[in-house]
C-alpha cells in the first residue's frame, strides 16, 4: 500500500483515483478549487465530470498542495495541458522529498511544441523525482470508474519508473503494459485528438462509417509520419496510444473532441463549441501546435491543415471535409513505407 | 461507358451497381434466383438487402447468366465465398471473351485457407481474363447506395488492370486507391471479420469501448502477422483496407458480424445466430480458416483461437473475453516490431 496524490480531480483524475483506491493504496484528490473539495468529501460524487459515479470515501479530497502529496511516493499528474506547468511550478514549491511523477495528460504546448512529460521536466527539479511516467490509452474515464475492462500503456525512459507505475494501477479489470517509447506514446495520445474532431466533424454534417473510417485511417497515417519525425518509433502509432485510442475517440459519443467536432459541423463557432462544453477539449489546442509543427518539419497534414482552417479561419466545414474525401492520391501507402523503412534502416 | 455484369444482387452487389450506374456504365445486376431478378426489374427495390433504396430503373436484373455477361467488358463477382467456385465454374461455361474481373468478396476458403483471387484463378481460364482486381475497403454498403462518401482500394498483380477498375468505379463520391498488394488487400478484408466478431461479442457482453479498443488493436497486430507470413505487405494492414475497414466492421450495428458477435455474446449459439440473420456472416469460415493457418503456421493467434472457441466448440463468450483481457504481456510491440524489422530487411 502507498500513498499517492492525484492532482486533478476531472474524469479522468477520479477515475484513476479511484483504480488505485480499488487496489488498496491512500489516495488523495487534488483539485485547487475549495468547494469542489468540499462537495467530494461530503457528498462522494463529482458530478461535473462523472455523474452517476459514488467516489469511495476513502477516497479524500484536497485543495491544499501540500496536504495533498505529504508522505506521497507518487505523485499524478491529470490536468489539462495549459495548467501543468503552473501545478508544477506550485509543486516545487511544496515538494521536499523524491517521487513518481506520473501524467495523464493528452496535450502538446502550442507556443513551444513540447510535450507534457517536457514541460514537466523543464519546471520540476531533477532531485525531485526519479522518472516521468505516462499512462496513455484507449480509456474513457466514464467505463474505467464502473470498472468496464480496459487496457493503458505506461511508458517511461526508466524501466523502473514504468514498473513502478505498473504495479500501482494493474488490476484485474484495468490491465497496464509497460513501455519506453515516451515520446510515441506521448504523441499518440495527443495528435489523434485532432482526428477525432474531425470523425466528430465528418459525423455531424451527417456523413457515415465509411467517410469516417477514410478520415480517421488516413489521419493516422499524418500523425505517425509527424510523430516520427519527432523521434517516435513508428509502431507505437499502431499499438494502444495510436490505433487503439484514436478508435475509442473517434467513435464513441464520450469523447468530447468528437462532440467538440460534431457542434462544429452543425455551424456553432469554436467559442460557442467551447462556451456550450464545461470540459477542455485538447485537441483544439493540438491542432495548432501540430499545424504548425508539420510546416516546420515539411510534412503534409492535409487532415490537420483542414481541421485548423475550420478552428480558426472559419473555413466552412463542409467544403474541407468534401475536398479532403476528393483529393487524388494513388497509392495509399507509399509515404508510410518509406518512412518505415528508413526507420528500420536506421535502428 | 462500358456494359458490365455485376455477379450477385446482395446489399454489396447492388450497391456497386448503383456507382457503375452513376457513372454512365450499363448495368447488369445479376442473381441465380428467377424471383429475384424479377422483383428487382418490376419493383426496383431489393428490401432482402438493401430496404428504403430506390434502384435506377437502367440497371436490369437478370438470372440467365449468359445473358448477363454478353458483351461485357469487366464482370464484378460480389458472391458469399462458399459460392465463389460454383459461379466461376458455370461461367467458365458461357464466357466466351477475354473480360476483366472484379471481385468484392471477403474471405477465405477454410479448406483450402485460398483466398477469393486465388479460388477464381483456378476455377477460371487464363485465356478469359487479363487479370483479376479485388475491390476493398471500408465500405458498408447501406452508405454507398445513398452516395455518402466512401474511398476503397482497388489492388491487383495487373497495374493496369487495377487502374481499369478504378476508372469504372471513380467519382465524387466514392474514391477508388490503386495498389498491387493482393495478398495484403484480400487477407485485411477476410481476417478483419474475425475481429469484428470479438467486437461483436465485447459489446453484447456490455463491456465498453476501452474493452473494445484493446481488442481491436490486439486484434490488427494478430492479423497482421498472419498475413505478413502468407506473404502480404504487413503496411497493408494499416491501411484502408486493413485498419480502416477493421474500424467501420468493428464500431458499426450495420456489420453482419459486429452483429453476429452481439448474438453470440447474449448466449445464441452458432447455428440460432446464422439462422437469425439472413446474410451470409464471412468472418465464421474465417475465423476457422485463420485458426488451423495461424497453428499450420505457428502464428500466435489467442483472439482468434478465443473466437474459434465461441463458435465451434461452445466456449462461454465471457470467459474467453476475459482470458484474453487479462492475459499477460509485458511490451505490446515488440513483435510487430519485429515482423517489420524482418520484413524490410527482406525487401
Amino acid at each position: 500500500m502507498e500513498k499517492i496524490a492525484v492532482l486533478g480531480a476531472g474524469s479522468w483524475g477520479t477515475a484513476l483515483a479511484m483504480v488505485l483506491n480499488d487496489n488498496g493504496h491512500d489516495v488523495r484528490l487534488w483539485t485547487h478549487i475549495e468547494a469542489h473539495a468540499n462537495e467530494i468529501n461530503q457528498t462522494h460524487r463529482n458530478p461535473m465530470y462523472l455523474k452517476d459515479v459514488v467516489i469511495p470515501e476513502e477516497i479524500k479530497a484536497y485543495f491544499k498542495l501540500e496536504e495533498a502529496i505529504e508522505d506521497v511516493s507518487a505523485i499524478l499528474l491529470v490536468l489539462p495541458t495549459e495548467v501543468i506547468r503552473l501545478v508544477c511550478q506550485q509543486l516545487r514549491e511544496v515538494l521536499k522529498h523524491k517521487v513518481t511523477i506520473i501524467h495523464g495528460t493528452k496535450g502538446i504546448e502550442p507556443e513551444t511544441f513540447k510535450r507534457v512529460s517536457e514541460m514537466i521536466e523543464e519546471e520540476l527539479p531533477r532531485e525531485l523525482y526519479d522518472e516521468i511516467v505516462i499512462l496513455s490509452g484507449p480509456s474513457h474515464a466514464e467505463e474505467v470508474s464502473i470498472g468496464h475492462p480496459t487496457t493503458v500503456t505506461a511508458a517511461s525512459k526508466s524501466e523502473k519508473a514504468a514498473i513502478h507505475a505498473q504495479n500501482l494501477f494493474m488490476n484485474e479489470r484495468f490491465r497496464v503494459y509497460s513501455g519506453t517509447d515516451v515520446i510515441g506514446v506521448e504523441l499518440g495520445g495527443a495528435l489523434k485528438n485532432i482526428i477525432a474532431l474531425g470523425a466528430g466533424i465528418s459525423d455531424g454534417l451527417g456523413y457515415g462509417d465509411n467517410a469516417k473510417a477514410a478520415l480517421v485511417t488516413r489521419g493516422l497515417a499524418e500523425i505517425a509520419r509527424l510523430g516520427t519525425a519527432m523521434g517516435a518509433d513508428p509502431l507505437t502509432f499502431i499499438g494502444l496510444t495510436g490505433v487503439g485510442d484514436l478508435i475509442v475517440t473517434s467513435t464513441s459519443k464520450h469523447s468530447r473532441n468528437w462532440n467538440a467536432g460534431n457542434l462544429l459541423a452543425q455551424g456553432y463557432s469554436l467559442d460557442e463549441v467551447l462556451a456550450k462544453m464545461n470540459m477542455v477539449v485538447e485537441g483544439v489546442r493540438t491542432a495548432k501546435a501540430a499545424y504548425h509543427l508539420g510546416k516546420e518539419k515539411n510534412i503534409e497534414m492535409p487532415i490537420t491543415a483542414g481541421i485548423y482552417k475550420v478552428l480558426f479561419e472559419n473555413a466552412n466545414a463542409r467544403e474541407i471535409v468534401d475536398e479532403l474525401m476528393t483529393r487524388t492520391k494513388r497509392n495509399e501507402i507509399d509515404e508510410i513505407h518509406n518512412m518505415l523503412k528508413q526507420y528500420y534502416q536506421q535502428n
